[in-house]
Order: C-alpha cells, then structure tokens, then sequence
C-alpha cells in the first residue's frame, strides 16, 4: 500500500482523483464540522464550492429540509443558518436535516476530489476510524489536505501524519512519498499537546482573533467518535463503524 | 523580520514577489548548478522558463558568447551543450560565458519571481553566504521552494529549513509562518546526514536511476562556497561576498 500526501490541493486537477481512494483534511473547521454534524444526527452533507451553488440548492425542491452552512473569512455567511464552527452544529438544530456546506478550503477541496473511487473525510476527531475503513482495501491512497487559501496547512498535515503513523502501526510494509513523510515528521512532534499545536497555527491564530477559541480545543480531541463521512455522487453521509 | 517559505510556486502568482526580498531554492539540481557556474567562472546564467525561449535567446547576437544548459526528465536536451547536472559546469567549459538556463522546475521558479526587489539563488553550498546578505537587511524575506513538478519538494524544504536555521542562530525575534517551521523541524532531522536524506528523496531516487549519483553528495556539500547569485533584469550573476 503506497500513502501520497498532497499538501494543498493546487498540485493537482480535478481528473487527478478518478478512481482513486481519497482523503481529505481540513481541521479548521470544514471536516471537523463535518464528522460532527454527522454525529450529531445531520441526514447528510451537501459540500459545495461556491456560495452561488449553495443558495441554488438550497433554495429549490429541498426547502425545509436543508440548513445553509459555512463560512466566508471564517465568519457566518449572511443568510446562512450555520457557520463553519462545529459547535454550531447541535442536535437540536440539525438532526435529520441536510446541510449544504460552503467553506474556503474544504468544501472546495472535497468537491475537487469528486471523482474518487472512495472518499472519505477525516478530523483528528475520527482519524482511528477511518484508519480502519481504509484498512479494508489493500489499495493506494492519496491524502488531501485543504491547505490554507491555497497554501500549506500545518493543522492540515498534522493530522494527515496521525493517520499515517496509525496505518503504519497497523500494517507493515507502507510505502510513503515524500510529503507523506513530512506530515509523519510534525505529528509526531506535536502527537501530545495537538490543542497548542492548533492554537500556535496560522489558522488558528486568526480563529482566536475572531473569538473561536473553544473550536481548537474541541478540534484536537483525538478518536472520540467512529463516524466515517463518505462521499458519493454529490453527497457525503456516514459509515458508522 | 518575518520569514515565509512557499513550498511550490503553485500558490501564488507573479505578481507576488513584486518588490519582495526572495530566495529560490531547487537543491536538485538548477540552483546548486547555478551556484557551481558562477563559482567555477561562468559570466552569467540566463534562467528561462520554456526550451524555445532558451533556443531564441541562444541564437541571437550572444552566438558563441552564450551556452544552453538543462534538462528535460532529468535528462540534457538534445542540441544543448550541457546538462542540469553541477558536475558539467567545469571551468574549462565555461569560464566567461553565459549560460542559459532551462529545468523542470528552478529556472522556472527564478523567472516566476523575477519582480522581486532581491532575488537570492541558494543551495546547500551557498547557505551561509546567502544567511550574511540577507542579514544585511531588517525586512522581510520570502523563501520560494522550486518543488517537484507542482508538488513537494523535501530536499528543498530540509534547504529552506537550514537557511532558516542559520537565520535564527544570528539574529533574535525570526518570525516563522507555517512552512517555515515545518522546514525547520525536516532540517534538524536530517542536518547531519543530508546526502542520505537527498538519496531518499523522490528526485533523489529518480536522479540515481539516471545515473546521476554524484549528484547528490555534490549537492550534500554544506557551505563550501561564498557566492551569492543574484538575478537583475533577466541575469544571475554572481556576489562574491
């Protein structure tokens, strides 16, 4: 099993993931949303790469059924019913419901990523489970990282080095390219203190000056759930392991 | 002063680098080759981003003055007398001429940041050099890795990593963004083995295939020479310091 890390996902286009297995990875906040909203009772993700799709969708025959969620700057866009941060995303307000996600980075990146064989999204929140779901194929995998507007993510690679190090404890004989190796070199620099690691991040330096500071904390929980978002055809729901 | 490192030049474009002090790094092989050049008498390299800008530049009034260098896949273009490697550019071959430039990825990179107020040429040979120019200044400094094809490149990321290094040994309160950190962090790890970690590497493993193993423990060399290239309205030409 070969493990490529793709550290932003300008690198590539589009036709770069038919049929390949894929992860993508955006910590702060959109796949840490994700598997939280998944876990507290959302229906399904609609992830979108425009603002301009999301009101379509939204707006159409799914009235009633769907929440609009995400972020523009890191704050709530007007008119949404949710922003970006995973705490917004309550029981209450959401179970049962679809949500069609509009995020900078990792909306954009899983829509990029479409045309994968198998999809799946991963937080630090998630990571041993979806370990164990990619441990079922003996097949290649690329890890995206939704990086920062287009550059590199730290958060992004750190937990992309989670996951590595958790297939390499799991399995022998893993073959890593280059950034794959980098991502393994700063998890484990970071592996016992991920919440300060997030807080000393580009990232998460302007997430605390937007007053976001309780979503690092809640991001840097590691393996708390075994929800394993999947994409497919446009909409992203879960496995539950 | 604050540092930025771009771990490809895939994220920005080239009006970024307007009046920006930058450094390119492409450890394997156009910036240690550029270094080589200029050290071992060459007048001047002449960076290019396309084969057919090289053959225009080339055969023009410079006839006989001039000599094409680079490569494609690793390997010398056909028609060009000499290739990407550092061990072509001898002094006999070279001396008093100028070269123009074409690679994969250096060239490329040099003449995406050509709006640059300073733009510095480093390599391992180089570091230290490049270290006491930049400390000549108290603004801010780019570092533009040449990466691999759009992607990652680890050998000049551990590159930027030790100029980072030799920075913040100097001179106190470095300001590091993400990527900085993290080619600081694969610097230590590798700093005292850096023709092994070359030879891991994915071009370093390409390289040895082509027959090009002296390549790398050329490259390896830490500090071995004082120049500093230094690129001005389309020309490197060499800082003796």
């Amino acid at each position: 099993m070969k493990i490529n890390t793709l550290l932003t996902p300008l690198s590539v286009d589009e036709l770069y993931f038919t049929k390949k297995n894929v992860v993508v990875i955006d910590v702060l906040r959109a796949t840490t949303t994700i598997v939280t909203a998944l876990q507290n009772g959302a229906k399904e993700i609609i992830p979108v790469s425009s603002v301009e799709f999301a009101m379509t969708v939204s707006g159409n025959s799914f009235k009633g059924h769907t929440l609009l969620g995400g972020e523009r700057n890191t704050l709530k866009i007007e008119g949404f019913a949710l922003g970006n941060s995973p705490l917004d995303y309550k029981r209450e307000i959401i179970e049962g419901k679809s949500i069609v996600l509009f995020t900078t980075n990792g909306s954009k990146a899983i829509v990029k990523a479409k045309y994968a064989a198998n999809l799946f999204i991963l937080s630090f929140l998630n990571a041993n489970a979806v370990k164990e779901k990619m441990l079922e194929t003996d097949e290649d995998w690329e890890i995206l990282c939704s990086g920062n507007n287009g550059k590199f993510s730290y958060e992004d690679s750190v937990c992309a080095g989670m996951l590595i190090t958790l297939i390499q404890n799991a399995k022998e004989e893993i073959i890593l390219d280059d950034s794959s190796k980098t991502c393994k070199i700063i998890f484990d620099k970071h592996k016992k203190k991920l919440s300060k690691m997030l807080a000393e991040t580009e990232h998460g330096q302007k997430l605390i000056e937007s007053g976001f500071n309780e979503d690092l904390d809640f991001a840097a929980q590691q393996n708390v759930c075994d929800i394993v978002p999947f994409y497919q055809t446009g909409v992203i729901k879960a496995i539950v392991k």
